[in-house]
C-alpha cells in the first residue's frame, strides 16, 4: 500500500479543467487545481458582458464552489509559469507545485499573428476583463460623440470594427447592431446615421464550420441589422485611429475588436513538449505531451491530429470529451495498466447567433439543421442550461426576457474611464 | 415670450441630482445633467458589492435610462471643474456648459482629515470601483493566506479592519463577518481561527444617529459574530501593513477600509462660494449658495444649517427632500416669483443592517423601534423598493433570498489581481 495517494496537477479551470477535477474528485487522489483566476468562465457568452447585456458575476462562477463538498480538490490561484519535467513539478508565480501526473488544460488567447501595432490598440476577447473593457470603451464612444462638434470625429468615434467571422466575430457584430438601436432611444439629440459596424473576414466566407446555406444566410442577416460584411478583405495594421487593410484600403474608426484568431497560452511553450504554429502542445493518441508518460493536454492548448486533416477545433466539446480521456488514462496508469484509451472526438455541430431572434445551428446526428427563431431559441437554451449554478440559470433567463420585452440593457454602465 | 427656454445645469446624478432632473423633465426648460459616471450609484448598498453580495449593475443604473422620454433632459458625462458665476458656466473636462440656474449635487467624498499615508493605502467606501476593490482585494487575501507558510503574514492578510462606527462601518463589518462564514466552507486547509475583523470607532459610540439602546444593541450583535468592537480608538497612521493607534497601539493587517468620515467633492472649491470645515457650501434657507440668487445647492455638498445645531446629515432623505424645494424656488423665479420656499428637513430617521437577520430601525413618526429579524425585514423592503428600475428589484430580491438559502455569495470573483 503507498503511503501518498497521488498527486494530480490541473492547469487551467476551464471546460476541460473543470471537469477533470470533478472527474479526479471522486477517485483516491489529491487534486490540484491551478488558474490565475478565482473564476470559471463561461466563454461562449463573453459577448454578451462585452455588450452590456450580461454582467460579469453571470459568467463568471467561482471555482472553489464547484469543489465545496470534494476535500480532495485543492484551488490554487497563481499563473503557471513552466513545468519541470525531470523534477516533476509546475513552476508558478507563487512557487512550485510537486506532480505525479499533470494535465494542461490551460487555454488560448488571442492570436495578432505578429502584428504588434494591432495587439496594441485593438481589443481581444478572451478574458472577463478584455469584455469589461471593450463594453466601457463603446459605451464611452458614444458618451464623447454626443458632445463632439466635429463630424469626421463624430463618425469615427461611431465606427465599430470587428475582425474575424467565426461564432465570435458575428455574436459581437450581431450583439453591438442591437446595442446601437438601445442607445438610439437615449441620444436623442445623436445622428444614428453617422453609426457604422464593419465585420471584416479575410476569407471568402464566416462560420467555416457551418454549410455553405447557412454561411450565406448569417451574411444576409448581418447586413439586414445594418452590419456591412467586409469578405476577403484583411487587416495589416491599425494605430487606434485607421485600420490599414492589405488592399490599401483605409477605415477610420476607434474600435477595433479582434476576433480573428487564437493561440495557446505563452506558457505552453515552457512545458518541455513539441509546440505547433498556435503555440499548441502536440499530444498523442492517448492525450499524452509527445514523449512523456504523465503529462498529458487537452482542450484549446493542444494540437490532437490523429485520423483528421487538421488539429481539432478549440471548442468547449473538444475539452470536455478529452478530460473525460484524460481521466480514465491517468487512473489507468495509476491503477498500473499501460493499454490506455485512445481518443476520438464526437462532433456535436455548430451554432452562433447573429441576434435577437436570429441564429443557426448546422445539421447533426442529434438535430436538423435551424435558421431564425428557433434556432435561436435552441442556442439560448443550450448556453442557459449550460451555464454553472442554478442562480445563474435563473437570473440570465429572467435578463434575456426583460432585455426582450422592455427594449434595454441596464448593463450599460461605464466603469473604468479615466477622467 | 421668450424665445429661448430657461437652461437649468444640475451637476450630480445622484439622489438629489436625479429626483431634481426628474421634476424638471415635466417643466418647460432645458436640462442638462452633468456626472462623471454614466449611471445612478445606490450607495446605501455599495457595502454589498464590496462583500459580493451584488453585482456591480445591480446597484448602478444608466443615468440615460431614466430619461428615455423626458426630451428636455440631456445627460452630460464629464467632470466638473469649477463654475463662473460672472460668465454663468460650469466649466468641466469637456467644455464649458452655460446656465441660467445652476444646482450643485456633487455629493462626498471620503474624508481621510489629512492623514495622506493613511489615504494612500486604505480603501474608501464612495465609488463603484472602491467597492470592487475592496472585494477583489478580500478575496485576494484569502487566496494568499491560503499557501502561505508565514504565520504571522497569515494572520496579517486575515485581518480585515474598518475604521468608523457609523452605518457604512457597521454594515461592512457584519458582511465581511458573514462573507469570511461563507470562506469556512470552502478553504478546507486553512484555519479561522487566524482571521479577524475590527471595527475601530473614535468615540465611545457606534451608530451617532440611533438611540443608545440601539447602540449597545449592535456592539453586542457584531460581538457575537465575531468583530472586535474598538471604541474611544483613533486611528493615526498606516504604511500599508500595520495600522499606528493614538494610543501607541499597533495593528497588524493588510487591509484598512476607511469609513470615518466625509467632505464634499473638491469641485465644490471652485464654485465660488462659502464652504465649511468639510468643504461643504453654505446654503442659505432656500437653498441658495450664500449670495447668489441663481445658484443652489442640495444634498452632501450643501452645509445647511438653519434652525439646527449641526448642518444636516449628509443621506439620501436629505437630499430628496433638498431637491423638491430647490426645483419649486427656481420655477418660482423663473415665473418672477421672488418669494422663495424655506427647507424644512422632515427626518424620517435612521435604520443599519448589521448582517443576516439582524438590523436596528430607530423610532421615527412612521414605526417603532425595531431590532433583529423584523428590523432586517424593514431594512431590506426599504433598500429593495428603492433600488432604481424593476429589473433589479426582481433580481436582487431573488439574489438574497438565494444567499440566504444556499448559504453562498455567488459574487465572489477576483476581477483585478496583477498577476
Amino acid at each position: 500500500m503507498a503511503d501518498k495517494k497521488p498527486r494530480i496537477v490541473i492547469v487551467g479551470a476551464g471546460f476541460g479543467g473543470v471537469k477533470l477535477a470533478k472527474l479526479f474528485s471522486k477517485d483516491d487522489v489529491e487534486v490540484t487545481l491551478v488558474d490565475r483566476h478565482n473564476f470559471h468562465l463561461f466563454q461562449p457568452l463573453l459577448y454578451q458582458v462585452s455588450t452590456a447585456v450580461l454582467s460579469t458575476d453571470e459568467i463568471a462562477y467561482p471555482i472553489r464552489t464547484f469543489f465545496r463538498k470534494a476535500r480532495n480538490v485543492e484551488f490554487f490561484m497563481a499563473k503557471a509559469q513552466g513545468v519541470d519535467q525531470a523534477r516533476q513539478v509546475l513552476l508558478t508565480n507563487h512557487g512550485e507545485i510537486p506532480y505525479d501526473y499533470l494535465i494542461l488544460a490551460a487555454g488560448a488567447t488571442t492570436n495578432f499573428f505578429g502584428m504588434q501595432e494591432v495587439e496594441e490598440h485593438s481589443f481581444g476577447m478572451k478574458t472577463l476583463q478584455e469584455a469589461v473593457h471593450i463594453r466601457n470603451h463603446v459605451l464611452h464612444m458614444f458618451e464623447r460623440a454626443n458632445k463632439s462638434q466635429d463630424e469626421a470625429e463624430r463618425r469615427k468615434m461611431l465606427s465599430f470594427v470587428i475582425v474575424g467571422g467565426g461564432p465570435t466575430g458575428i455574436e459581437e457584430a450581431g450583439a453591438i447592431s442591437e446595442l446601437v438601436g438601445i442607445q438610439k432611444k437615449e441620444f436623442h439629440n445623436l445622428n444614428f446615421d453617422e453609426v457604422s459596424i464593419k465585420l471584416i473576414e479575410a476569407t471568402p466566407n464566416v462560420l467555416p464550420m457551418m454549410p455553405q446555406n447557412l454561411r450565406e444566410h448569417t451574411v444576409d442577416v448581418l447586413r439586414k441589422k445594418g452590419v456591412d460584411v467586409m469578405l476577403n478583405t484583411q487587416v495589416v495594421g491599425y494605430d487606434g485611429q485607421v485600420i490599414k487593410l492589405k488592399d490599401g484600403g483605409e477605415i477610420p474608426t476607434r474600435t477595433l475588436i479582434w476576433a480573428a484568431g487564437v493561440k495557446a497560452v505563452p506558457f505552453i511553450a515552457e512545458c518541455g513538449g513539441e509546440v505547433d504554429r498556435a503555440g499548441r502542445i502536440i499530444v498523442n493518441e492517448k492525450l499524452q505531451v509527445n514523449g512523456s508518460e504523465n503529462v498529458f493536454a487537452i482542450g484549446d492548448c493542444a494540437n490532437f491530429c490523429h485520423g483528421t486533416e487538421r488539429p481539432l477545433p478549440t471548442v468547449a466539446p473538444v475539452a470536455t470529451q478529452e478530460a473525460k480521456v484524460a481521466h480514465d488514462n491517468i487512473m489507468r496508469l495509476i491503477k498500473g495498466d499501460k493499454n490506455l484509451e485512445t481518443f476520438h472526438y464526437k462532433d456535436l455541430g455548430a451554432m452562433a447567433t447573429i441576434g435577437r431572434g436570429q441564429a443557426v445551428v448546422a445539421k447533426t446526428s442529434m438535430n436538423p439543421e435551424m435558421t431564425g427563431f428557433i434556432a435561436w431559441c435552441a442556442w439560448m437554451f443550450v448556453h442557459l442550461i449550460r451555464l454553472a449554478g442554478t442562480h445563474t440559470n435563473i437570473t440570465v433567463a429572467i435578463k434575456w426576457t426583460w432585455n426582450l420585452l422592455s427594449g434595454t440593457r441596464l448593463g450599460r454602465i461605464i466603469t473604468n474611464i479615466k477622467l
